[in-house]
């Protein structure tokens, strides 16, 4: 038995309340090394004669990476305590593995043990319900739709008549999005998420001037006020951008100390190094990475602090957005985020945050900071698997297992899933204008744990690469969009929203893959149904038994998509095995 | 390479901001598995010519258990920002261990890599700086001295008339420390945490009546001001005891529901499942493990919640307490410690907060929470070694190392470090009567990182039991205190308290542990010195080979300890190899 590979800790992605009665248990072994895992808990204080009164309870396996198994289980402690050990048998041995480490037999002093102390409520994740429920769309509004030209900036450019640069103009703004609601709630979609829209010098607006106004460009704030209104009337949710890692250069504290240096009052606003302010080479002030344009604030000053959070309740309390996406989220103390949550919270406590952190967040989503993370993780395995093929079906698997198993469940059910963003090459330019490979991608997102986006246009296959690329105007012309695609996703996201199974209830495993054919398959399940994807990447045409995914005792039907939904055959026995032909999926249920 | 067994993740033990300009970064592989570690780390900005600018660094073993090895190094990141991946080499092959898995080259993505994205001055762990320097002596205030006879309880029994039971009173109080705080400063302790004060039923005063009221067998508020000014006038910090997971059965607010019942205003301050409310067989509400009498406290509650910070700050700002220890602190909700702390440190900056839990703690440990836990993993390796023999010298450098590698080394710094208390057997009685065990758990305690603690009474050899044995009344007949163990620890407290190496500011690392011998060997380093300590716990005269411990081409000077403090002697290079005879120690400098 490999011990060095085993490991568990409690209070994070390995131990967790999944909710106000139920302890989510999980733990890593080396891969194929031990045969079963038991679970052996009790209540610390449940002692009689002498003697500690515990139960053994099997573990399953929840899936499996390179290099380790995962083994799962859930306990609903009467009394809200847990300590527990793991009993880890192969054929030759058995060892309990507990915090005091290995022994032979369960220790009697339970201080060996590990220990869940108290399931308090309050500390139990919960991100809004709806959040699971929603299906998000990302929209950089300077490249939407230009419906009021009035608005127009200086300079800007008839709509889609070059390609977007990193200072060009086009003139988006609310009304355009307030013009193409329709349209949206035909795709299904029911969250936007708005690029930031608050006064700003450039195209983008991630480099705020003003925290507190809306970018004259986009309209003013009666309209943005309309704008939420008739979102919410159509049960779509609104996320706002908030940039608070750096403020722009024309943000007016850091104009005046610029203009006054240390004379100024804001001088402590900033993490300036020493005086006279120097741009050139380097920065002698910190800044989002080494652009000078984007002074870092200093979120430890309470004068920021307290402007920042003004501004978080402000647009919460008068216009009832429903969430924030928090911009270079990683590089703020997350004392800060302690007090962020806290003041959203109170001003609506089903408010979604949402942190743009691209790597390992953990630390962030204990319950007291985010709710959620981008997922780009996510979005890279599907990306080098389905779109590249750079990685095998197996590299895939255990991507995404790595994945489920870096966070809690409750976590993973609100994680933002995407494809791509304003800050990455669209996916079809990723899958190299193959559409099938992007159905694919969303098929795979859409059916995926998670509260998934799509980024404006991506539905009707717009290209892009790289910044500024990836940021051009959307195409409205029909003639120019791909309908079919489309509707494939109006279909996909009628399922997702129709069928909990589909959607973010049904518990994701995968089943199966096969690196040659590039084909993986996976299942979500509940007690009383099983949906069976099978989701074939590669360049061949590829056979798959059936026994080798399904339980052929059950009755099989298989489900066809089209352009009216969703229809449903039961699977006729002699088509074993199945034919999977090249860049298609096949889903079954059973 | 057995990579299943190779860990890391940021933002715990693994990796955190040591002071605002360091980061400390650990790697767990197996044991003996791996020849060499470096750490390539970079800004995740530094790019030229496309390409990611690195630095190598080779990291150093900092200590090894009995499955793993832990690598260690430190990085001032420049501009405070750090992507980094672990090159781990062996004599066949070499791979890049980081986030996104293992690689035989450095990836070009840097989103492969492991991510401290930022270090914030505020999220560094910064405990009371006293704390590293402070030498506590625990204190159960119905036991240390009975000074004033008219405050005595009802019933109240000569002191050391008779054992303690779990009801009897022998009246120690306030006055009885002041009149003792010149024995306690020739000790030279400097710190004093005294279990509960306030109004109370019982003895131990664990079961609170008002947390606002001294009890009254103690003295009163006037007399309790005086305690803490005198202490603090001869460099004694004042802890007093947070008994917040539940009340007594005599708390107004919970004799109101007994008597009330659902008219109660007072229903939620406690966690009541049904009415009417029933004690037996199992109360129907939740307590303190089963016991009836100690009704847990329902800190989600915001009347309780803001009671209990109102103590908190009560007696900080009234009397100027230095910290708080926090009862049963593992089973109360994260939450209310957020603000516990917040409440707390707004009151005095510098005091120590202390939560008692048994078993790992990082998820109370991130700064945001406690300063330090009650160290019990340590308690129960040093009395399993040294008092009990139950385990082996690498079984106890093992422990000892994986605590170590538990916390981030600034929470280790301030770990309190006990060898008994309250709530356990006294160490002598452990050591089954035997003090030059005791001599070396001391000298072990006293020698080791920490904030250490004696019990009052062990430092003059008392002995005892589980409770309530061990809360016998304090001996003050010299004729009947060991006086030679006194002045042993006196003359410990001395060092740590004048040599930094010998004290929190040395760093620790086992360099030799015999299991035959018993007997074990560290060292305590800064860059001019070294200090090395070699503990016998055996039964049997041991030689040792100078060379296998220390290096000779050094001078090296024995330590030797008595009444009058500690003499430095040239060690003659004769007497290689050392004899070391049963239950002894030897101290070198180098």
């Amino acid at each position: 038995m490999h011990k060095e590979a085993i490991y568990h800790r409690p209070k994070n992605n390995f131990a967790y309340a999944y909710d106000c009665d139920t302890l989510h248990i999980f733990l890593q072994t080396k891969k194929s090394d031990i045969q079963s895992i038991d679970l052996i808990h009790g209540d610390p204080y449940d002692w009689i004669d002498g003697q500690w009164q515990t139960t053994i309870k099997p573990m399953e396996k929840s899936g499996s990476t390179h290099f380790h198994d995962f083994w799962f289980t859930q306990v609903k402690p009467t009394f809200r305590r847990m300590r527990y050990a793991f009993i880890c048998s192969d054929d030759e041995e058995s060892y309990i593995y507990s915090e005091g480490g290995f022994f032979t037999h369960p220790p009697k002093d339970i201080a060996h043990y590990f220990c869940f102390p108290y399931l308090n409520k309050t500390d139990v994740f919960n991100p809004p319900d709806w959040v699971k429920k929603t299906i998000w769309y990302q929209i950089f509004p300077e490249r939407f739709a230009n419906d009021n030209e009035k608005l127009n900036p200086k300079g800007s450019l008839p709509w889609n008549s070059t390609c977007p640069s990193p200072t060009n103009f086009f003139g988006g703004d609310f009304q355009g999005i307030i013009n193409h609601l329709d349209y949206l709630e035909a795709l299904g979609i029911n969250g936007i998420y708005l690029t930031p829209i608050f006064k700003a010098h450039s195209n983008h607006k991630y480099d705020t001037i003003d925290y507190m106004e809306i970018d004259p460009q986009f309209g003013d704030k009666k309209l943005f006020r309309e704008l939420v209104k008739k979102c919410h009337q159509r049960g779509i949710k609104i996320m706002l951008d908030a940039v608070f890692n750096h403020s722009g250069f024309y943000f007016p504290p850091f104009q005046d100390v610029l203009e006054k240096q240390e004379q100024s009052s804001y001088t402590d606003w900033f993490h300036i190094k020493d005086f006279p302010i120097r741009t050139e080479p380097v920065p002698n002030y910190d800044t989002f990475a080494f652009v000078s344009t984007m002074p870092k604030l200093n979120t430890e000053n309470a004068a920021v602090r307290n402007y920042l959070l003004q501004v978080a309740r402000y647009w919460i309390k008068e216009f009832d957005i429903d969430g924030w996406r928090l911009d270079v989220a990683n590089e703020i103390d997350h004392s800060f985020w302690r007090d962020f949550r806290r003041t959203v919270k109170e001003a609506k406590p089903d408010a979604y945050i949402l942190g743009e952190i691209w790597h390992d967040s953990m630390p962030w989503l204990h319950g007291d900071q985010f709710d959620a993370v981008m997922n780009y993780p996510f979005t890279n395995s599907v990306i080098d698997f389905f779109g590249k093929n750079e990685i095998k079906a197996s590299d895939f698997t255990a991507s995404i297992s790595t994945l489920l198993h870096m966070y809690p469940r409750n976590i993973n059910e609100v994680a933002f899933n995407l494809l791509d963003s304003h800050d990455t090459p669209r996916v079809l330019t990723l899958a190299n204008g193959n559409v099938e490979k992007v159905k694919l991608m969303y098929l795979f997102q859409l059916s995926f744990a998670g509260t998934p986006c799509i980024y404006y246009g991506d539905e009707i296959g717009m290209q892009g690469g790289e910044d500024p690329g990836c940021r051009s105007c959307m195409e409205w012309n029909t003639n120019r969009q791909n309908l079919e695609l489309f509707q494939f996703i109006q279909t996909l996201i009628t399922l997702r929203k129709t069928d909990p199974l589909f959607g973010n209830y049904g518990n994701f495993r995968f089943i199966y893959d096969d690196n040659e054919a590039n084909l993986i398959c996976y299942e979500k399940r509940n007690i009383n149904r099983c949906l069976v994807f099978i989701l074939h990447a590669g360049k061949m045409k590829t056979k798959l038994s059936i026994h080798s995914i399904m339980d052929e005792t059950k009755s099989i039907s298989e489900w066809f998509l089209s352009k009216q939904g969703m229809i449903r055959k039961a699977l006729d026995s002699k088509t074993d095995p199945l034919i999977i032909q090249p860049l298609s999926y096949r889903i079954f249920e059973m």
